[in-house]
């Protein structure tokens, strides 16, 4: 059980210093909605112009918090808005009871901090199924609100942690037309993750001006290639929430700018792969490209189906270049293949090619790869152009120590 | 890593006992193609006019002896047939190298018992990417063609074992217009075991009297409620193969008997199930029943989304009624579900109903359903019709011993 309460090795050394966003305030509280001893609660205002666009997930049991921001996010005011999200609980299958415990919240944000209550977003994250005590999160509201600081983000970082080991946090920053635009991000999560789109709540925050119609565009672009390319162990969690708020608060039109795309690109997948090193029980980061499929899509499909595949998972934490496991996730995953033309590597070392193991297949170089805590699987289809990258952990018994403990 | 050798706590309590098929004669050998100090060949001969049937892995990646034995069973003759198996390799993604290997042997088999090679179907199973020692194989035929016998088959079940810790065997009578009709089945399989099919190779033997088209017809019709509704841990073998052969010597006609085809689903269920019991580190056998889905095959995608959550599977490994973790796994199945119509019982004890907690749950109960042996998990959807069952274990640190260190 030493894997619950310890840091994943495979964590940041420290959470990142990031550039404070002018037009976002934070705070946090310990409402006790579940933990003791720590803060649960953290809310995030915006000032009045914000754009707030987003990605949720497609469960068809997501949560009641998840449905209203859905339904708020695809219109946009110029008034200002606030994000309320707590940990512990995650007001998911709660029924009508759900509904109503988010009408009182986004009510009593919307008063408090004075915005329109459809500019009031709110998350949830925790245990399933249990009513949430939202009467202790509006106990906190007034505290909250008076606490607010441009340089809060690290706490935010920390109070919407559940099961992780480490906080997230990830910015950058970049010039556009001589001018300075930061993005900074947090993000919580390291069980149920996998498209779409994990336990896994992401805030990303920037002073860039930019139209909603574009952001939301931008956003749902790079989520497929962030958020949506991770995943643990397949699970797909009911809350799953993507926010990226856009201040305004620099002056600078970012609308069609590449560099910023590229910026925000590297923030989320920053974020991603955090999530992915806070795995449960992940001793190993494992990223798997696949090219020479017969379109994008396709090479996502065998791509996802390594990256959840158990036998490649523990093979993995095994340390053992098992690459017939992998040509059986190219075989199973659905997507076209060809077995006569699939190569295969492990790192720099090929091990299969055309359908058979290497010539030049060495049990020694390949293992020493897999002893590594980077793994790195390259597999060509050899059929087509299309290509995708997607990031997971291995299967250890740290995963199944957490998971078949979790609640009881 | 004492669950390796160990027999499954989940075995039957011993092998039963089979009637002997008219028609069919089994012999088997240690051949040495990768295991020592025991078989690992078995062969089978059927009598002239012996129909065959079968259904075989849907992976792009299948072997050699897979893609030769579906050319094959398309084709009826009235000539005998012959079954070559071997255990240790499984000839798959060999390259040319691997369609040598099963031309090689089909054509000694064919010469060895004098059938015609169209005639010889071989499976293969054990490590991928190795290419098969066939000559050892073809050095052993001459005394299995002088070892066959009507009551071979227990030994035939030993023969075709990898990584089982218990051979697999299943049969049954059926009265038939006042005649008796039998069927005798034997499998191996315990990892990698998912739609379609699994690393599981089946073989049933019966004397009934029935045309190549009505067999063919009802095994894939029982295949899909039997061996397609297993799975151990979601990943698909490139090897799995069913093949049905009826020898005719009854006399009697089952065509279009329903007696028959009961018998023969019974025969295929029992080895079904001994193949999850068999399941690498299984502790619990579990069967999810989903109700009430728009379609069958929605009710089957719920099923197997809940049968292969590593969430689920490791809640119950843990003994904890996690409701939530169902509806998780409803609701990324993808297949249509109504948060606010959904229902879930745990054996007895309804836990979830009408999108929330039942008002008649009590954790005490569930709790207790969750340390039996035998767990059933019930899903409503409410919206219609579809129902499906399907069959899993738990996922243990037994699973993970078992599979970091299989090949190392």
């Amino acid at each position: 059980m030493a894997n619950i309460t310890a840091v994943s090795p495979l964590a940041p050394a420290s959470f990142p210093a990031l550039p404070a966003i002018e037009g976002v305030r934070f705070a946090t509280a310990a409402a006790g909605v579940k933990y003791q001893g720590r803060t649960d609660v953290m809310l995030a205002t915006l000032s009045p112009g914000s754009v707030v666009a987003g990605a949720f997930t497609r469960s068809a049991t997501r949560s009641a918090p998840v449905l209203d921001c859905q339904a708020k996010i695809t219109q946009h005011s110029d008034a200002p808005a606030a994000i309320l999200v707590n940990s512990g609980n995650s007001n998911a299958f709660t029924g009508k009871g759900g509904t109503a415990s988010v009408e009182a919240i986004t009510s009593a944000v919307a008063q408090t901090c004075d915005v329109p209550q459809s500019r009031v977003f709110t998350s949830s994250t925790g245990v399933i199924g249990e009513p949430l005590p939202h009467d202790r999160i509006i106990s906190v509201l007034d505290s909250l609100a008076a606490d607010l600081q441009l340089d809060g983000i690290a706490a935010a970082a920390d109070a919407i942690m559940t099961t992780d080991t480490f906080p997230k946090g990830a910015g950058t920053t970049v010039q556009v037309d001589g001018k300075t635009v930061s993005i900074a991000g947090i993000a919580k999560g390291s069980g149920m993750i996998a498209p779409d789109m994990a336990t896994m709540l992401v805030y990303i925050f920037t002073d860039a001006q930019i139209s909603h119609g574009a952001l939301q565009t931008l956003v749902s672009r790079l989520n497929d290639k962030t958020f949506n390319a991770i995943t643990v162990d397949s699970d797909t969690s009911t809350s799953d929430s993507l926010i990226v708020a856009a201040t305004g608060a620099s002056g600078v039109d970012v609308s069609a700018d590449e560099g910023f795309a590229t910026a925000l690109h590297e923030v989320m997948q920053d974020l991603a792969h955090q999530v992915v090193r806070d795995g449960e029980g992940a001793t190993k980061f494992v990223e798997v490209t696949v090219t020479g499929a017969a379109t994008d899509s396709d090479a996502k499909c065998h791509a996802m189906a390594i990256a959840n595949s158990p036998l490649v998972k523990t093979a993995i934490a095994g340390e053992d270049p098992n690459w017939g496991r992998v040509v059986m996730a190219v075989g199973k995953s659905g997507a076209a293949a060809d077995r006569d033309r699939l190569s295969i590597r492990f790192g720099d070392v090929e091990v299969a090619k055309d359908g058979w193991r290497s010539v030049h297949y060495s049990e020694e170089d390949a293992a020493a790869h897999m002893k590594g805590e980077n793994i790195l699987i390259s597999v060509d289809i050899g059929i087509g152009e299309g290509q995708s990258t997607v990031w997971t952990c291995d299967l250890t018994h740290g995963y199944i120590s957490i998971n078949a403990d979790y609640r009881s």
